[in-house]
């Protein structure tokens, strides 16, 4: 199959799966029919926004340069058709101005494919949140550092139970101070804080948050008190001679869904009314008022803001007060149901890595601190993540394309 | 007037500029009455919750302790008073379990009094949104940037205006390369991105974006491909021979306000429909998707996700697609308004900062570049800000302890 020779708005390849058959003009849309007969309806604006050209698309950013704004609302094609390449070529009529030349447009198959909003297309897109609990999770999905530091398909294989469970841990990480930066640096940039780049978790006699006694902590997620709570967060343990300190990680996301399932009432304030958070500090007073459970505007989980001892007082109106102590109980009363937990012990030279926006974690009381414990931390974020598979998902595009051109009989 | 002796669960101070008269107990709350007169009503689950003493606060870190979820729902005093040292002191049940020691709560009254929610209280610290256009604003507030390194109270006004208007200049910044470094330095932490911690913007033969070619450049936000587009971002003119490349910045929020009050359906498709962001480059693949405004839960403006040249193709169910363009054009045109826009020239040794998610930032053409520009720039955090305002809000107040408690002739 010969590769199109048309542009793409993009530096990615497009690897076509399924050749063009058929444009048919409509009002205002073209429909296409696809080699395996699935039908994609594209209308004329998003197609005209969409033109890859190097009139409307800068070649060397790939940045488009074509503002829709600039042109007459009433944007339709005089000629549609499947071009020589393959390509899906549109010649647009003048859009009002008879002075301009007519605009033509070619979209790549593979790129127009990989694109489509067609119902069966955007349901084959669509990704199925999985929550669990320590029995659906009895331990976090692990994975070998020696290999993620080497090799990209390792990398991508931890990466994407990263972003499915919001959990992980990973093996054979060097006991040395800055390994965990390294690590991370596979993935993308590490986000400083107030607590600098790296940081530490240690038992202090002056400490400057609870994470540094020996102290219990409460499920939570890290810096409730930023308006941006970091997306990932990485913990690795260099040395661990204590007893007691028990790691362990509840998914939000599960008992988000319990309390909307169980408790609407409860959901409803959770997901609506600010609470306030603010960080104790003697250097800065980081503060931001977010409701519990974070959702988009379809509804769907965005993300939990939870940690018992990292808010300021409830701020809101009088009536409101006891409704929102009910909701947050209840939710702290599931952040402790044993069987929504998952517990484990980490070792030297392991890395627990997780979603801090969606996975809650905790630590058991430190019962004999005669011996030395040292975590070294880090935070990015979950974009960081998705970019690094998507460059790996990239490349393999692109080794698919070089070997389908090299063994195409019509190159 | 006598300090009270009571603890707070912070590091900040509390002036008492009203003491408590009365605190008068009812089934859910206590009632206080302060010396202006103004009653501020306290549910127990809130006092409770609140309780600064040592066995509740960790007096190193001041973080809480206690958790509510380990209490039994019926809390409730067997006493209250105003203390001797004008403290509010509620002596609590046992809370269910008769082996308990009675616990005691005292609480500070500056440090009431700030925390109160009776509605007089919340509405003295409700912050009125004010969104501007060209007329209201005609150039941005402008400030002096050798006062600003050396002077908090000249660095406190400076940032006010930014949060406010979420514009600004600041002028007599060395011409510099790190000089932007230092002038953000004075608030927090520099947001590292994929274009480095400091980046420049000049017009370059082989550019990696079109901000760094000599095209103009539509009204936009930074990085809205990224899941947390930067808070605050910094430009700053080391040099300018160019003609054109005027500087355009325009009140997303003012935009917003003006599509809610003429064109509710666009508003409802703006800020509910998740538009695709993506950016181009061949070393990332940054991709998010969010509506155009996002607003939060009871409908204030959150921030605004703008950028022509820096979306994916609209992925949404056929029957919407027009309607999304339709929403689209509306808001780019109200962007291209010349009545909004806030336009002017930025010199050698001035810095824009301006908040990234509120003000849309446009560039005219570079109409001659035979002449050199190079503005350096960077980002940080609408939180960074705000705890520096908030640092220097707390010294004020540790002086005027400090001042109230000298002259006090209780001392």
């Amino acid at each position: 199959m010969a590769d199109s020779t048309a542009l793409t708005p993009d530096f990615d390849s497009h690897p076509i799966d399924h050749t063009l058959v058929a444009a048919l003009a409509a009002p205002a849309w073209i429909e296409v029919v696809w080699s395996d007969g699935r039908t994609s309806r594209f209308h004329h604006v998003w197609l005209r926004d969409n033109c890859p050209c190097e009139r409307c698309v800068h070649q060397g950013t790939k940045e488009q340069m074509f503002e829709l704004v600039t042109t007459s609302a009433d944007l339709h094609p005089l000629d549609t058709s499947v071009g020589p390449t393959g390509a899906l070529v549109v010649l647009w009529a003048s859009g009002g101005n008879p002075h301009d030349p007519p605009h033509c447009s070619e979209f790549h198959p593979g790129w127009l494919r990989r694109h489509a909003y067609d119902d069966a297309s955007r349901r084959a897109r669509n990704r199925t949140l999985i929550t669990w609990d320590g029995q659906s999770l009895p331990e976090p999905p692990t994975f070998d550092g020696r290999a993620i530091m080497v090799d990209d398909d390792a990398l991508y294989e931890w990466l994407g139970a990263l972003d499915r469970f919001g959990v992980s841990r990973v093996q054979h990480v060097p006991c040395e101070v800055d390994a965990i930066a390294d690590l991370v640096g596979r993935i993308g940039i590490i986000r400083e804080t107030n607590f600098g780049l790296l940081w530490d978790v240690k038992s202090e006699s002056n400490p400057i948050s609870n994470a540094n006694t020996s102290l219990p902590l409460p499920p939570h997620v890290d810096l409730p008190t930023r308006e941006y709570q970091p997306g990932l967060q990485f913990l690795h343990c260099i040395l661990n001679e204590t007893a007691g300190g028990e790691n362990i990680l509840v998914d939000g996301y599960r008992i988000a869904e319990l309390i909307r399932e169980h408790h609407p009432a409860d959901y409803e304030v959770l997901t609506t009314v600010p609470f306030e958070w603010a960080n104790r500090s003697r250097t800065s007073d980081y503060r931001w008022s977010s409701p519990l459970i974070v959702i988009d505007a379809d509804g769907s989980l965005r993300e939990m803001r939870v940690g018992n001892w990292l808010r300021a007082p409830l701020d809101v109106p009088f009536e409101m007060v006891e409704d929102c102590y009910r909701a947050y109980r209840r939710l702290f009363e599931l952040t402790y149901r044993s069987d929504l937990q998952l517990r484990f012990r980490l070792e030297p030279g392991e890395v627990m890595a997780f979603d801090n926006r969606r996975a809650l974690h905790a630590r058991g009381e430190l019962t004999d601190t005669s011996g030395r414990r040292f975590l070294r931390g880090c935070y990015s974020e979950r974009d960081e993540l998705r970019s690094r598979m998507r460059m790996i998902e990239r490349a393999r595009r692109e080794r698919q394309v070089a070997t389908a051109t090299a063994s195409s009989p019509d190159r």
